[in-house]
C-alpha cells in the first residue's frame, strides 16, 4: 500500500486515525528498561521468533529477556548459554532444557513438526559441539536435520557411504575446523547449497578457526557460502530459510 | 541401488556388463589433451553446465575449451575474460557476446525463460562490475534478476525507496566494497537468504576487499552467508540453487 | 610573548628573574616518587584535568596518584578500575563511587553543570560497558550525554524511532562490536561528527574488535572519525572538545 | 512533527495532499540512467553539497554526473580524478581546474568566504599530496586552513617553531606516513580535535599505511580520531563540521 | 676421521701437508668476482649440482653463473628464468631449452636415466606452470615423473580415476591454489609422504596463495608436509630425496 | 584389478558375492555410538594403526576409543593427552604411560624392533615437549631416533659437535621456535629430507610460532618441508613414511 | 694462527697433541645430562657471562642450571623468573634477590663497577617492568644506567626537562607500548644509536606490542633499531656491547 | 647551560642579545618555498649531514634540494634515486655519480678518511642492492667499510671462511630476505652489536621482506637490533654511530 493510498483512505474515513498511524509509527519494539529493545514484530516480519545470544548478558537481564520471550511465545530459545545461566531460570520456568555440549538452553514446545531435510556434517568429532548449535536451532525453526558427523577428508571413504543421505537433502551444512576442505569435497558432490560453517578447533596455524574460513572462503567448489567461526546458529537459521523455500507448498 | 543389488542383478543377467561397469566406472570426464578434464556429467549431476574461469588459461586452451563446450551444450559462458580472449573466439563461433564491464564472455541461447526473483544490491556505482557478474550468470541459469543498484548506507534513504522490491525476492545477493555495511542492514530487513559478496573496491585499510569480508562474515544479522572477494559468479551460482528450490514446482 | 621582549623587558627590570625563568622553565609537572610525571599544568593547559588509567597500576602507586588528585581538584575520575583497585581507596576518601560495567571509579563533585549534547548510541546491550565509560567520561568534563542503546543496524526501525533526538546532539558517538555497520548508518543520517568506537564484542573473525575497526575506518559515509577498540574514554573526551567548540559561548 | 500531527493536519486541510506526501515519501534523490541516485537532498540535509569520488567511474559516468551536479549547485568539486578525466571535461564547462599533485578537480564559486581556522600538519613533504586533498576539501566547504608541512617528529625542533599557529585553530588534521608519530605529538600539545590521517608514505614494514593507522589508533594522547589511510577528503568533511560548530555564530 | 687421528696420521707421515690442510680448510667453494660464491663441493656433498635461482640476478651475473655451470657439469638447470635470460645464453651455448610455462631454462644430458617414481598432481590447469617446475626439477635430478593433472576437489571424481597410479609413489606432490584442499585428501588416500605446494592462483581472500598454504599446513591427514608458495623447485628436490631413499639399492 | 575383470571373475564364479562386494563397499570402519567413525582398515591401508588425538575429547569418548583401540591393536597410542585422562584409564587397562613432558599416553608393546634412524635436533631446551611428541611417535611406529637437543644457531659450534650423527640419518627433524633458523642451517649441512616443526616457543613477535613458521617456509635452503606450528606428531609420522622407504628391504 | 702454520708446529713439536687438538676441536661446551648444553666458553669469546632465560624451564633444569653457573661465575642472573623458581633457590645460595616488577632474579657480586653511560627512557610508568629489565641487565653486565621514566609523548615537555641526561649517553633505550612514538622523538633528539623496544601495553589494536614494533621499525629518525617486544634484556645486552665500545680504552 | 645562568650572563653584559636570544630562539632551519624545512644545523647538532630520500620528490623540489645542500656541504649524498632523476642533476653540478644497483646518487669529497670497520654481510647475491646502500651509507659519513657477500646459511661454510674478518668489525651488518636467519648465526659468532636488515627478496610466504623481519626480530641470539625492510641507509648510519664511539679517541 502506498503513501498517497494510506493518505487518501485515511481522509476517506477506510482507516482510522490508529490504523494510519500503525502504517508510519517507528517503533514495532519493546523497551525493557532501557538496556535492550525486544523485537516484537520479528516473527511476523520474518518469520522467526526472537533468539537470546547469551553470552555476556548481565544475570538480571538474562532471566529477565528469557521469562518475556517465553511468556509472548510459550518458548523459548538461547545459544552460549553458560551452566550458571541455566542454574538461574531452571527452577523459574518449566521445561528449561540445557545441553552441555552445545551450550543451547531452551524450552520447547511439543510436538512440533518438521519438515523438509538439511544434512549436517563435521569433519571431526571435535567439530560437533557446533554441528549441535546448528543442528538444534534449525530443528527449533521447524527443519528436518540429518546428522552426519566425523567424515573429514582424512578418510575421504567414510563421507562416501553416507553420500546419499547428503544429496537428498535440501541444503547441506559443512562444519569444519583445522583446514576445513571438507566444505569444497561437498561442493562438488551435491547439487544444493552448502552453508560452511568453520570451527576454531585445530592448533598453532588455524589461529583459532582463520585459516579454515579462508579455506572455506576460497573454495574451488560452486555452491558454496560461508558464514563466522563457530556460527553454528547462522548456519542453522540461513540453512531454515533455504529449507522453508524448497518446502514453500508447506508453508502457503 | 546398492553395491549387493547391483551384483545380483548383474550375475542374473538384468544388467548388462556395460551397465554394471557404468555404476563402478571412474572417469565421467573427458580428457583433453592432458591438460584438463571436462566435466561432461556436471550438468546431469547438478543441473548446471560447465562454466569457464578465463583468466589465466593458456590462448590456444581457452580457445579449445570455449569452442569444445559450446559444441557440447549449444552454449556457452566465462568469467573474467580479457578483450584479447574475446578477440580470439569472435569470429570462430557465431553470436559470442563480450561485456567489458562484467569481464563475461558468452553465446547464449535466444528465448531462455528466467523464473522466480533473485534481487541484486549494490552499495556504490564501483560495485557494479561485480554485480553485473552476478546478475548474468544467474540468468545463463535460468533465474529471473532485479537490479537495484547504489543503495549503499551512507544514504539510506535510497535503500528504502526499493526494499518492496527487494523483499519480494526468493534470495537476495549484496554487493558491497569498503566497509561491506550494506549486507547487515539488508539481512535486518528482508526474511530470505542473503549471499552477501565483499568487492576490492576501495582504498587503504580496505586491504582490497578484506575488511569488507570481515564485516560481512561477522554480521549481526541473520540470514546471510558470504562468498569469496569479487566472486560474483559464485553468488549469482548459489543463489540460482536456491532460488531454484523456492521454484521446485516449475523444475519438477 | 617573544623571546627578544621577554630579554628586553628583563633587562629593564620588567620582568623579575623568576618571572622570566618561569617563561624558559621546562617542568610544569611534579615527580612522584621518580615513578610518574603528574601533569599539574594539564587542566590549565587543555581545559580537561588529568585522569587515572587505572589498568596495571601497582597499588601503592594508584593509591598515592588517587589521593594526589583529589587533594588537587576536589575530584578525581579512574578508567578501568577494578574491583580490588575500589577497595584499596573506599575507605581512605569520602564519596568513592565504582561501577562495576564501565569500571570507572570516581569522587565527583555534585551539582556539575552540564552543557550542550553528545549523543551515545550502541549496537546491542553487550556494547554498553564501553558506551558507559565514554558517557561518563564526557558527563564528568561537564557534556550533557543522551544515551540511546541497543539500535543496531540488524533491527534499524529501532534506530529510526530515536533519530531525532541524535540529530539533535552536536556530536553523536558510535557504539558497536560484531561488524561495526552502525557508525556508517550513523554517518548517512547525521550531519554532525561521528566518533566511532569499535568494541572487542563478536567472536570468530572479529579479532577482538579489529573487524569491527576496519569496517569503521573504511566507511563509505562521511563526517566519522575512529578511536581505538573499546576506547570509551578516548570517545568521549574527543566528544567533549567538540561539544565544547560548539557551546564555546557558555565558556567564553 | 510526529506522525499523528501530520495526519490530523491533512485530516483538517491544513496540509495538502502533496504535503502530506511529502513528509513520508521514500526518493528524495535522482536516479541517473540506473547507475546512479543523485543525492539532491544532501545539502539541505547535511549543508554539504555531494562531492564526486571520481576514481573507477568509467568516463560517460564521469561526465554525466560533473555535468549534473554543476548545473545544480554552479559549482562542483571531485577527488582522485586523473588528468584523462580532466582533459574529458576541460573544454565541456568553464573554469575547470586541476591539480596533479592532489588529483582534485573542481569548478569553484569565487569570493567564497571562509571562516574559522582549521591547521594541517604534515610530517614530510611525501605527505603533502593527501594534505592537500584535506585542505581544499576544507576550503571548498568554507574552512579557512593554515598549512603547516614538513614538521615531522625526526626534527621536532620545526614543529614547535609553529606552534602557536596550530593551538589557535579550531581543528588539527595531523597526516603522515611511515611510523605516524606526529599525530600523538600533535595531540599532546594542543586542545583541540586532532583528526589523523595517516598516509601510504613508506616502504617496507609501513604496509602501505597500516603502520601508521596502527600508530595513529594507539596513540596514548588524548582527543585523536582517526580517518581512512590517505583519506585526505575524510579528514577536511569532519575537520569542517567541527570548524562549523566552533563558529555556530556564523551559521545561525 | 677425527682430528687426533688425522693429527696422529700426518705426523707420521702418512697424510702429506696438502691432505691434512685439505681436512681442515674453510673453503670448498669459487669466489666469483666478489658477487657470488659458487658451490663446487656441493654435488659431491649432497648428490644434488647446483642449479640457478635466475629472477633478480644481473644479467652479467646470470651469463657468467650459466657458463661456468655449464662447464664444470656438462649440464646446466636454473628456475624462473625470463625470456629475456634465454635470449642471452641461447647463442652461447649448444642445446639450451626454455619452457615458458615453468620458467625454465636449462641444457640437459640426453640420455639420462630417470629412476623410482613421483607422482605431481594439480587441483587446476593454472596450477600447471608450478608442477612443470616440480616436475622437471625431480626428472633433471634424475626421477622419473608422473603428471596426473586438473584432478582438485570440486569434482573429485577425477582425482578417484587416477588413485592407483598415485598409490604406485614413492612420494607425491600435491599441488594447489584457492582452498588447497587437494593435499588433504591426498594425504588420506596415500600411505606415502605427500609434500604440498601452494600456488599464488586465486583472486580474493587467496592472498596470493597464504590461505592455501595455511590450509595445508593445517591440515587434517597425516603424511603431509608443506614448501613455500609456487615452490615447485623445493617441492621437486626434496621428492627427489625421497625417492632416492626409496631406490637407495640403485644408488649404493 | 579393474572394474570389469572383477564383474567377469563374479559371473565366472571366481569370486563370491562377498569378495566382490568387498572390492565394491563403501564403509572399511566402524561406528562408534554415532559420535566416531574408527578406521579399522587404516593399519591395512597405510601401515600405521590410528592414534588418538585426545585434546578435546570428551571423557566417555576418550575412554571408549582408547579401549576399543587397544582391544584391537594390543596397543594403543595418544597425543596432547591431560592428565586427567591418565587418570580416566590408568587402572583400567594395565601398562598405561603417561609422559608429562610430551603429554603422550601410550601402552606399547614390548620389543619392538627399531629400525633405521631419524635425528631429532631442537634449537633450545624449550623445544624438547614437541621433540618428544615427534620422536615418541616415530619409535612407536618402529623407527630407530637420535635426539640432539640444544644445537640452536645463537650457539652454533654444538650443532657441528654432532653433525656426523645428523647427516647420517635417513630423515632430521628440526624442531625450533622464535626465529626457527635451525632448519635453514640443517637444510644445508645434510643432502636427507628435513622435516621442520616450528614451536610455539617465545614472545612478543613470535605471534605463538606464526613467525618460526614464516622462516622455515621461506627457508633459502633446499631439502625442507615444514608441518604445523607444535605438530610433532605430524613430523614423526612422515619422517617415518621416509624412514620406512629407505628401508623398504626390511619391510618387503 | 691458520690451518698450515699449526700444522708446521705441530710437525714441528712446537704444539703438543692437546694443543694442536685443541684448535680443532668441536665442543667448548659442558652436555648436562642431556637436555641442555651450558656454553662454558661464552664469556672468554664474548665477554658476557651467560645468562638463564627462566621461562618455562622445568624445576630441576632450572635449579641445576642456577647453581652451576653460580659455581662457575661467582654470580648468576636470570630474566623472566616466576616467585616460585625464587623460592627453589632462596635457600640454596647465598644473596639470593629476585623483583617482583622486572622478573630478575639474580645473586651479583659486591661493589662491581658501572662505566660509561646508557640511558633507559619510557614512555608510561607501565612500561618500567620492561626497563628495569633492560637496565639490571646493562648494569648486571658492567654498564652505568640512567633511568628516565614517564616520558612519552602524550606530555612532551616531560622529555624535554631531562634531554641534557640523555643526550649525553652512549646509547639510548626507548621502551615504550601503545602507538611507540617515543622512539622517534628521541631519534630526532639525540646523536647516539638508539635501541627501540615496543612493549605489550596497550589494548585493543596495539596487538600486544605488534602496532608499537611497526612503529618503531617504520621510524623517520634516524640512528633506530628495534628489538623484540618486551625484550629489555636483549636492549640491555646490545646497549652495553655499543657502551663498551665507546669505552673500550677501560677495557683495553 | 641553564636558563638562570643565559639570565643572568645575559644581564650582566656577559652575553649579548643575540647569543641569548640563539639560545632560546625556535627555528634552526631554513625553509624552502613552503614546502620542505632544510635542516641546516643538523650537521652541527648530530655529526651527519643531511641526506635526501629522493623517492616520490617532485623534480622540482628534488633538483632544488639536491643543489642546495651541494652548495652547503660541498658534497651531497641521496637514497633511492631514479634514472630520471640523475638525468635531472648530472649536467648541472659536476661530478654527479649515479649507482644503478644501490639507486644512491652522490657528489662526494674526494680523500675522505674512512675510520674504524664495519662488515657487511649478505646471505644472497639479490640481497647486495641493500647491502650497497648501507655500504656507502658508511663510506660517506667516513666509515671504513669490509663487504662480505653471498654468505647465507644454507651453505654456512662460506660464512666461516670469513669469519675473522667480521669478528674485527667494531659492528656487523647482516643483511638477507626469504627466511633471514643470517642474522642469528652472526649473531651467535661475533661479540660486537648486529644490525639486521630484511630484504624483500624471496616470494610466496616472504611477503616482501615481512617474514625475514619477524625472524630477526624473534632472534634467540644476543646482540642483534633491526631496522625496516631495505633499509640499507638506516643500518648505514646507525652502524656508522657505534663505529665512531668505537673510534671516538679519533674525533675527540
Amino acid at each position: 500500500m502506498e503513501t498517497r493510498e494510506i493518505l487518501t483512505r485515511f481522509k476517506n474515513g477506510e482507516l482510522s486515525m490508529e490504523e494510519a498511524e500503525h502504517y508510519f509509527r517507528k517503533e514495532p519494539f519493546e523497551e525493557m528498561d532501557d538496556y535492550a529493545k525486544l523485537d516484537s514484530h520479528r516473527e511476523i516480519r520474518s518469520g522467526f521468533p526472537e533468539v537470546i545470544f547469551c553470552s555476556g548478558k548481565a544475570d538480571q537481564h538474562f532471566v529477565h529477556i528469557f521469562k518475556k520471550l517465553y511468556e509472548d511465545n510459550g518458548e523459548v530459545f538461547g545459544t552460549r548459554a553458560s551452566r550458571h545461566q541455566y542454574e538461574l531460570v531452571k527452577d523459574l520456568l518449566p521445561g528449561v532444557e540445557y545441553d552441555e555440549l552445545s551450550h543451547i538452553i531452551k524450552i520447547e514446545k511439543k510436538e512440533k513438526e518438521h519438515i523438509g531435510k538439511i544434512a549436517i556434517c563435521t569433519a571431526g568429532t571435535a567439530d560437533i559441539a557446533v554441528a549441535e548449535e546448528a543442528a538444534q536451532t534449525a530443528e527449533y525453526f521447524g527443519s528436518h536435520v540429518e546428522r552426519i558427523f566425523d567424515v573429514g577428508v582424512s578418510g575421504i571413504h567414510r563421507l562416501f557411504s553416507r553420500l546419499d543421505v547428503i544429496q537428498d537433502a535440501n541444503c547441506v551444512i559443512a562444519v569444519a575446523g583445522m583446514e576445513g576442505a571438507l566444505a569444497s569435497v561437498l561442493g562438488g558432490l551435491v547439487d544444493k547449497p552448502v552453508i560452511a560453517v568453520p570451527t576454531s578447533v585445530g592448533y598453532g596455524a588455524s589461529m583459532n578457526g582463520l585459516s579454515a574460513l579462508l579455506t572455506m572462503i576460497n573454495s574451488c567448489a560452486n555452491g558454496i557460502a560461508v558464514v563466522n567461526i563457530d556460527n553454528g546458529y547462522g548456519a542453522g537459521y540461513i540453512a531454515t530459510q533455504i529449507n522453508r523455500l524448497a518446502e514453500r507448498d508447506y508453508y502457503e
